[in-house]
């Protein structure tokens, strides 16, 4: 157990050892094992988008044992998906990957303007798969925030008292936000302190622009000089927004581009203190060599092995 | 045991041995039994669409017993159908087919452009009527999806965990999607993926159509060229968005026509990779000793046996 | 036990012997038992319609035990009520009567074009109060449809694990449907269908008229030449509607009018394979002789002793 | 145990003997203890119309022991109010008088057409504060009717389980009724009939108007010529719809006006065979001494000491 | 134990020890221990405005252990936050502060004329996390205010059952009200109120205008001529209106503002027999020592050691 490891844990004092030891087993799991960074592959989009616009750049992809494979190879930290897809496959990489079930998903048949998942998946399911971790999805800005808010609330209490950890994917989206203000500072930092004021252990968010959404917050931001000019800048501030470091913060893949735009990100959210990468369609959507090799970079930029 | 069963098992390494018995009493059972096909006989219509339209072309099939009398005689490797149906013959016929509750249901006395069957059956009823599977219908693209989602979790994780199969009817339906959309491509091969997230071990599509109904995934199609112009195409895609092939997937019987035309379809199930069919009003509409041969030659087009 | 109702018994051979007893109970108790045929007293017009419009044409109905009295003195198979008038006679009556326990009920002081009653009794009540079976309303054509339907499912499931039969008022009503369609002929034999497929033992239903509702039905009704002119005929195509005989439909009192309008319809039912009467107004809304004497005559043409 | 106790509880025949020890407290309670009458003090109006609403014009009332002394010194039979102003008292005047805990409770801060109480308390609540009986509102009329007849139906399950009597406001209102209707005479005995078939024990209602509201319900009442004109008619038509005297029905306070008219209106009530009042603000509002005067005269008119 | 104590934990007379002593553990703690006066520290703006607007002031209080100290070194009587918050430092302080889990948050980036919290804790994280009390927020005047009370009502049974005390913040709010009317002081009161007759062992309202909001109030506060010109008056007002005095009321910090304001405002609640404050942003958002000088003069105010 690395010094760094250690003081992560002693964040979360107040868990049972089960929360502990699942935490623990994805902060040493992989590449970058002990080091207190992570980077998780996480495959929902063949129910978030479809399976064509998810697997046909990329074939191999199709089948459930693909990512598994994937994620154990190029040393990812954790592998998260929905029930079938850890249905096909747990057994048969048991013991190989700490997994997260993620227990709600959406799907583009049927769109909203205050978009809520369903649930598809629970602690039980999580585990008899041997996970280590519940994922949920919320939508801080959407008018269904509190079923989705409750209904974390409980699957959390049920996920810790099972010594299960808690990762949520905290997204703004809704009538209650512009599309713009989505990945706003204020939005996401915002975000970030919902997810850790409801429990979560480790919180995912998109990178944030340097948009202000909201009146009031702009205000604030303005008066305290916040400094929100550069990625690292707002990484930092989403880091001091989820309990001043004390919370696992990583963050999404972004926008599809170029390998060195998308490596640029991720020395932005390093240098702003950054946990780590969840990165899917950029890892699964090439061919497995090229996505080894581009997943291996990422690791070395958190393992400080690159600049 | 045949080594193609065993394969086929072993796609649900994760299943707990009750399960992995009860998929295969179906894969085993009947004509078809140990060649991985399966031919399931529906019988849910006098619920769906009234007593009259469904059983007046061939009176004997207001009686219960017929219908499994039929699926028996025609050596299909399951007969499935709501709990009123089951109730009047479980006991009669114990131990001669396998049987599958279909648990939600809806009639068209009332009708709604966003539909949600109602819960008609449970697990507990599943399993005192002797049955290997429970049967769910869900409609992606319908407003009420999310209900329908989480109460097929619920049921799912319970039927589960005492032994039984899951087969799910994944029909695209709703105010998402227009009338022609309901058996586009893109669509049912994204009906076939959600419920395969959702932890079905056989789900049910209706035969696509070569239209692509969404804006963001026929983009892909043509990308990627994807070749969607035969149904032996279609299908073939279908089985690949179920997990590459790792589910049991079924189609519906299709449009009423010639019985060459539904033949011809069945080839293209077959040819495509597909597992079989579920064909009820094409069965039992009839005759009883037309539906006999019409059922005997499908099985004979899926066994190999006749071209 | 005679073979008639033996034979009735054997419809129901994958019940327990909780629910075969109290089905024999029902089918063997006054002037009718054992012959298969059933005249069952209800008396929830107090609640559906108000006191006064239910008891002030014979005030001796407002006295809970007159119509135990009634329904022992006349010789009916089994008295159902709502909870508030069981409570107030079972004890007094104990083993006197089958009863059965109507678990909802709706009022006519708030009206609304989709009605669901109101959930009023329990599985626990109808125990603890000695009936033989529960009672439910189903409203096909409401758009709260589901709600009811799932509620009958659930109340049902616990009604048979605890031996009770279940005896379902199937009456079409709401947005889906004309007036006149409420008892078109296509309609009321949907309704039977739809309680059979819930798993009722017992379905009571209107007596249908002529009329052909739904355009799709139309089309089979004529195409397929099913009688209905009579309403021997009608009857006949509902009972088969119901698991072609195998489950017990009895008819309700219907429209109020001369007694020999009535003493035909009730042989109307009988000429078509009816199982029996449920009549309420027409009995406890006369003075007791008369409706001894009423009952007595509907019972003698049941039983064959009239024509 | 007097005679006329002894009868009004074998009206309850079917109940158990916590129930009928509890309706035997209540009645056996107080100065009009074994005469069969009840006089009820209820203090609810804290909740429903706000605190200076309630208790200013007579301010000993902000605290919730003045009530409890109040109930004990003018010789209620029982006392009732919501959970705080029990919770505030039950232990300091334990044993000194029946309670009745009122489960749901609404407050004018906002309203609507169709008004439904919030559930306030519980039956496990009611147990520990040493309660006899369980109180609860209902609104027929209101859209809202089925939530609360469910619920009550659920609360009084549980609390006739306990031993506890069950005490129903019954109250019409809503957008079903006109404001005139909700005191109309038809429209008042049809809530006490609902009350009565809910399984109430105890009922309360307000002294009828001899307005008729309902157009199908009048004509039954004028060709039945149901004398409607002295309150005292219209009490007995109330209790005769109450299952014909076998419930304990009694009457709100009615609307405040000299003491004369109060006594004239309890006369109506004895007159017309009612059980009893329930009386709040014309007692609480008053000055100590005035209201045990007031309570005093009440009950001796009850008691048949004063004309 | 102190007389003063003594007499308040008297009020509370039917609750169990374990209620009493955890009321005894806050109302003995810190710099007002045994005086019956109480200063709470509230922390949950981080959920309700976002963490910029409540942290960037002072960026300290970005970390949730700045916090406990700054409660525990301000000598609060107990510290009152979120679960996030608490769970992040229930471990690292425990025993040195009472605290409060607040089980139900909000945020403004979905707002909504009729306001309703998500529950965001149970009563087993409270005890889990060691605390001595549940906080809950209630809308009175909102639509959703039923769901509130009911919400309340359960967690309040159940936390009581389990020996924690229950802290109501009621906060009138929604579409039944005005702007102004949410301090008005007929309205507060009555919030008191509602609080009090949920079961609330202590009651926390914001200070009061002179305001009167609603007609039928408005008549009887000019008739009965309630003084409510000074803050002092309302205050006293209020306290009667919370069970004459037998519930703990608290009031917010109140407006920003001058400190001499401040410290005015708790002068007139002290003079007018309040509780004490709960005093948020007034406190965390100066730096820390200013923040522990301005606490321990609003301290003296209350425990008199400065007029």
């Amino acid at each position: 157990m690395t010094e760094r490891v250690r003081e992560i844990l002693s964040w979360y004092a107040g868990s049972n050892p089960g929360v502990l030891s699942n935490l623990a087993r994805m902060l040493n799991h992989g590449a970058l094992g002990g080091t207190g960074k992570m980077v998780i592959l996480p495959v929902d989009q063949g129910f978030e988008h479809g399976p064509a616009r998810s697997f046909a750049p990329n074939p191999a992809g199709y089948d459930p044992h693909y990512h598994f494979k994937l994620a154990i190879e190029a040393g990812c930290n954790a592998y998260a998906a929905p029930l079938g897809f850890l249905e096909a496959g747990a057994a048969d990489f048991a013991g190989e990957i700490p997994l997260i079930l993620k227990l709600n998903n959406s799907d583009v048949l049927y769109e909203t303007p205050d978009p809520c998942s369903a649930i598809t998946g629970s602690v039980g399911d999580a585990l008899r798969l041997g996970c280590a971790a519940i994922g949920y999805t919320i939508y801080p800005g959407s008018a269904m925030r509190n079923e989705m808010y409750e209904n974390l609330r409980e699957l959390s209490e049920e996920a810790k008292a099972a010594g299960l950890a808690v990762v949520v994917w905290s997204y703004p989206r809704g009538s209650g936000i512009s599309k713009d203000g989505e990945t706003a500072i204020d939005v996401v930092a915002y975000a970030a302190q919902i997810a850790a004021q409801l429990g979560a252990h480790v919180i995912k968010v998109k990178p944030p622009t340097a948009v202000l959404e909201q009146k009031e917050a702009k205000k604030v931001y303005e008066a305290q000089k916040i400094p929100v000019e550069t990625l690292a800048d707002r990484v930092r501030h989403v880091v001091q927004s989820s309990f001043n470091g004390r919370r696992i913060v990583i963050f999404s893949g972004g926008a599809k581009g170029s390998d060195e735009k998308v490596f640029d990100e991720v020395r932005g959210i390093r240098d702003g203190g950054g946990f780590g990468s969840i990165i899917g369609r950029n890892s699964f959507q090439r061919p497995r060599e090229e996505a080894l090799k581009f997943l291996d970079t990422v690791m070395k930029i958190y393992g400080g092995k690159i600049k």
